[in-house]
């Protein structure tokens, strides 16, 4: 397994190139990060983009059924997708319109997406879908029964014509704009968990977990402020 | 103006109908909390989904010209979209693997989206889209030059056939779980601004605006904890 990934031509960001990451490790983090992705697809050269939950396992991207299902009305067996997960850092505010920007981190993973028949790999896919959501809860809940698992619909992608796009820091602007008296700068976006609101038909006693009073996307940036 | 769009083969969904929603101040306030959408298109019928910034401006949805680039290298004048915006209310955890599910809000807004090419609708565009993303910015910065407006690139897409997808509330188990001694609820997410971050160049003296300090998507949604 390389380090890399090699750009192809879908992949080679035509449009500040600078901003553009094929490493394995840094695309992977930006995965396990989100956990929504936008999936897109065409029918009849027409196209749809449907929001999902997903999880990374190893080099595999596993999509949960409700985004598979109009596509597998559509189409039987393997469809081509682009699977792009966007998670949104924060506000670039530059001294001229022109410049303003966001910082952000996104992935865009391109290939044919098949659905998992094989009720091992199904099974796993969906603990890894629950437990890259909420880390801890498998453990804990019931598990799929027979019809359940026929009622579910799991596609596998695998992760080999993939790129990033990253911006970070400050707004960069024209030299002499500096002399404006505007302020510049960036306003950072964070997702945080509020206070868990408990089921009106949960059994008295039962109180919440610590993975969920703690539920945060990564140690640093979800915390509460 | 009708207060309802009108479902299409597109629009309607398929799966849990009840969650689909055609109002059109429904959608609109969607739309108008969101600021990131992702962006769907196909060239020789491979989908690529792009994420960017938007503003509606009455019935239209004006797309900020990154990701018109790629498409429009490869085709000229308009090309047929999928846009959708998805804002993620929280995690809802059921008794059950099956059950557990998000709560969210999205709208996917099909159509041809065109380059606006009149300078007034272009500089009305840009104003809109500076001003859905930080409101109260664009009295203060410095408005694009001619240079700045030919290198920018604004789509607009008539929002006519659209829909919107809502989950809201706790999970839904099946009978026999309530028993079970597992909690379950909703881990409800939120999105804040932090401290704005000043840029290094800045001239002594330049505060951060109450714009600034007091940013939010919503009064009531991203207000600090």
């Amino acid at each position: 397994m390389t380090d890399r990934f090699t750009p192809t031509a879908r992949t080679t960001l035509k449009r500040l190139p600078k901003r553009a990451e094929y490493d394995r490790a840094a695309i992977y983090n930006i995965l396990d990060e989100g956990f929504v992705c936008h999936v897109g697809f065409a029918v009849d050269g027409r196209p749809f983009v449907i929001p999902t939950g997903y999880a990374r396992v190893e080099d595999s991207l596993y999509i949960h059924g409700s985004a598979a299902s109009r596509m597998l009305k559509a189409i039987e067996g393997g469809i081509e997708v682009a699977v792009t997960v966007t998670l949104v850092d924060g506000l670039v505010l530059a001294r001229s319109a022109f410049h303003h920007s966001m910082n952000y981190r996104s992935v865009m993973v391109f290939g044919r997406a098949d659905v998992v028949e094989d009720p091992e790999e199904k099974m796993e896919a969906l603990r890894a879908l629950t437990e890259h959501i909420v880390p801890g809860r498998w453990a804990e809940v019931r598990w799929p029964d027979e019809n359940e698992m026929k009622a579910t619909l799991v596609l596998r992608l695998v992760i080999n014509e993939v790129s990033a796009k990253v911006r970070t820091g400050g707004p960069i602007d024209d030299e002499a704009d500096y002399a404006l008296d505007v302020w510049a700068g960036e306003i950072p976006l964070r997702t945080f968990a509020a206070d868990p609101v408990a089921d009106q038909r949960m059994e008295p006693g039962i109180e919440p977990p610590p993975y969920v009073w703690n539920y945060t996307r990564t140690a640093e940036r979800s915390k509460r402020p």
